[in-house]
């Protein structure tokens, strides 16, 4: 019945477009559509190369806009990753340090300027649906809260991309002179974690997480199931019975939220804003498995960016310059008109989305602070095309689990079988890191021949380590003290 | 002239005062001054010791009122101390997790009760002078903030306590039915930082701190000066010339703050207040060195604790119960009557300010988690009368230093001069931590003999770890992971 329901809806919107007159605004800056999935590792799209998982969608987004093959966020956590996308600041620079929510109560700073202010500033309407996870409100004001239900209402959209879509479906239909901004953040792929009455999480660390996955599915989402031994296992997991069952489930909310850049797209067409919208697909951080979230090793920030231009030149361009998420809030400022002054950190790559050969776009730096409060592991990266420095500041710490990474299955199979093995790396290289790591990704993609002790390449550790600490310098990184005092 | 401005205005209240009937409100309940220091270590009072330094005022206090002798701070960190102060709950369940100025940026939830709200909701009119440091404003919402100047007021009154206590005379004179409620917070004798023109703090680690003195002095203050041999170099400190130098600073800096004392009674009984006022003298924290403030050795937690009755029974009493901050909010909202339900982890000491031979306070809980938001150090305490466990949760950095007291004078010069003792201690001792310490205060009040590892005290190392981890739990610690974890 519900389904029905949809459906009709549906066919009344597809109705009423076909008498719309096609929009003509005066404005002719382009909507913009920011879509950020959560924990979303890059080695599970289609389009990246997995042969398996289904998302059609996203690959045919890529399609028609501009895969990047060297898209990297700053820090592998949701709040502080998310601070740094609508900021253009890292998260060691605009306060965001760890994760928003509950106990860990981090903020950014009051008087950062983020994207959607600054939008809303230039003249865009401005609407957030999903995840936001950043604090102030203030600070992040968007327009418009867009919402399942009210408080009185009974259904609940749960975790369903598609009616996260439908949501945003008055957005893209109102009439009006200013273009807009949608930041678009699914749930989805996040693990789900079931919550005591006192609002604790609680964990079952002996069966696969669902990742938002529920008997009887989500109204209008048809559910693409995976078979554990179908998965494609990546190299910084192991091969385990676990690993493969959460694997099968992580695929199954991927191509969920696959169906909600779908029901985006086809809103979008509708409405007659498609080739008038920047389209940009990205998550936050890898996926939610140790060895990726919460690292900087490359499956935690190496990461899925696809950008539609509203009237792409070169549908499918594979773009191989190296941009972060510090980029984003200049590049989306450029597009809108309203890129000033030196507020960010990063720079535009509006000029280069569909360019070929590019040269200047050969390294990024990362840096993670936080995830929980209690989680205390500062990071410093710099990452060439090559070469790969991490700077582990608190390194004489053992690295410190997430609380749903080391209730998951997948690891506490690891410590009940008691391998010594996970992935390419020990289980006890894995918690016990030196302060430097200096990876030849070149010969050594999954990072486990440390070379920073290694005499052929003292000049490269040095080299790294000084435009590290100038980057530290520049950014204003507080913890730059460390080189100094411990 | 300003000082010939003040002397006239002083007389003006006198005779004002004079002529002014006796109060007598229907509210019978007291008013309540706390006063609050910043740094201010108990080995730096007349009353508890010192028979050098001069604190006249503080130690009338003592003479009229109550003595306590086993008082402590639960975190020796400025902003979470504070926090804790006005709460009643432990920092690590309040939020304030560390300093809230500038990119440190820590504040409490906002859901949390402070006691400045709830005594206004109980009828209080509420007030506060002096540093803040605590954080949102609106859960920690006085309803007068008393300034010196206004935006364009040349006349600023410094680091003066005693033109401080002159700004609060409206609050003392004001004809209301309502008690009131002062949070009377000196800058003094904290250590005075120079400012770059970019606000970073400037440090001269070759010359003696000026812990706010400046030549001239402030109105109405007369300078109190201490000369280097003079001072007691308390056992934690190396007797050092630069350390006696600093001590002499703030020797001096404490003697202006017990001028802010002196006045406050004075316009306290001037406007007949002082008999129907409660007033609560402590310090945030132990002394500005290494080896007092930011740690939980005794110089860091035990402080000074001076607790005046509107109408003594016991003047000069002392009291050897053991009672932290935790228990304030609770004691004060106790003598206002207004002593509700469950929201404090403390519990009101009103009962026993003057009672002899009390039972039932024979130990105190601390926790510290961060200072400087680079400073991640979390330690929890359990200080019974004989025995004291430190859990050091990230014992396996180094102890951070707070960037002031890293580059004191005192430390420096222990650096450049090669000394490898720093007080009682080995500097490598101070500065590199085991998980456990475990000390025999009645034999080693200096806590420099670790009991965890010997045999003979492995009966008192697991109990007093069985009540630390249960306090852990009790208080919603999220920090009770790392028995487990680390």
């Amino acid at each position: 019945m519900v389904r029905l329901l949809f459906a009709l809806t549906l066919l009344f919107l597809a109705v009423l477009t076909a008498f719309r007159p096609t929009t003509h605004r005066k404005d002719a800056r382009p909507n913009i559509v920011l879509i950020v999935a959560d924990d979303h590792g890059r080695e599970a799209v289609g389009c990246y190369g997995n042969s398996v998982i289904k998302t059609p969608h996203i690959d045919r987004l890529a399609a028609e806009g501009t895969r990047f093959t060297n898209a990297f966020c700053t820090t592998a956590s949701c709040s502080p990753s998310r601070s740094v996308l609508l900021t253009g600041l890292h998260n060691h620079a605009n306060g965001m340090y760890g994760l928003e929510h509950r106990e860990h109560h981090f903020s950014s700073f009051d008087t950062v300027r983020t994207l959607p202010v600054q939008l809303e500033k230039a003249g865009y309407r401005t609407a957030r649906i999903g995840k936001f996870h950043v604090a102030p409100e203030r600070t992040y004001h968007f327009q418009q809260v867009l919402k399942g239900g009210g408080v009185n209402d009974p259904v609940s959209i749960g975790r369903s991309p598609v009616s996260m879509a439908d949501l945003c479906y008055s957005l893209f239909s109102e009439s009006s002179e200013k273009p807009f901004f949608l930041y678009f953040a699914t749930d989805d792929p996040h693990r789900s974690n079931a919550v005591s009455a006192g609002g604790s999480p609680v964990f079952k660390s002996d069966q696969a997480n669902r990742f938002g996955n529920r008997p009887g599915g989500y109204p209008q989402v048809h559910d693409v199931f995976y078979q554990p031994f179908q998965v494609q296992v990546p190299p910084y997991l192991p091969d385990t019975r676990a690993a493969r069952m959460e694997l099968a489930q992580y695929y199954e909310s991927i191509s969920r939220l696959d169906q909600g850049v779908e029901r985006l797209v086809a809103l979008l067409k509708e409405t007659g804003q498609y080739d008038n919208t920047l389209i940009v697909y990205l998550s936050d951080n890898g996926a939610p498995f140790p060895g990726s979230k919460t690292t900087l090793y490359e499956p935690g920030m190496k990461l899925p960016l696809i950008v539609k231009l509203p009237k792409p030149q070169k549908p499918g361009f594979v773009q191989d310059a190296m941009v972060s998420w510090v980029d984003l809030t200049p590049t989306l400022l450029d597009f809108a008109g309203a890129l000033s002054d030196t507020h960010s950190q990063g720079r535009s790559f509006k000029a280069i989305v569909e360019q070929e050969k590019v040269t200047g776009w050969d390294e990024v730096y990362a840096s993670h602070s936080l995830h929980e409060v209690t989680m205390y592991y500062p990071m410093r990266v710099l990452r060439e095309r090559r070469y790969k420095l991490i700077f582990n500041l608190a390194h004489a710490l053992p690295f410190p689990m997430a609380l749903d990474l080391y209730h998951s299955f997948t690891w506490q199979d690891v410590r009940k079988t008691g391998r010594t093995q996970y992935g390419k790396r020990t289980v006890t290289a894995y918690l016990n890191r030196p302060r430097f790591e200096l990876y030849d990704l070149q010969t050594d993609p999954d990072e486990v021949r440390n070379l920073a002790n290694d005499p052929n390449h003292r000049a490269t550790l040095k080299r790294m380590q000084e435009k590290l600490k100038q980057f530290q310098q520049q950014t204003k990184d507080l913890w730059v003290s460390k080189w100094e005092f411990e």
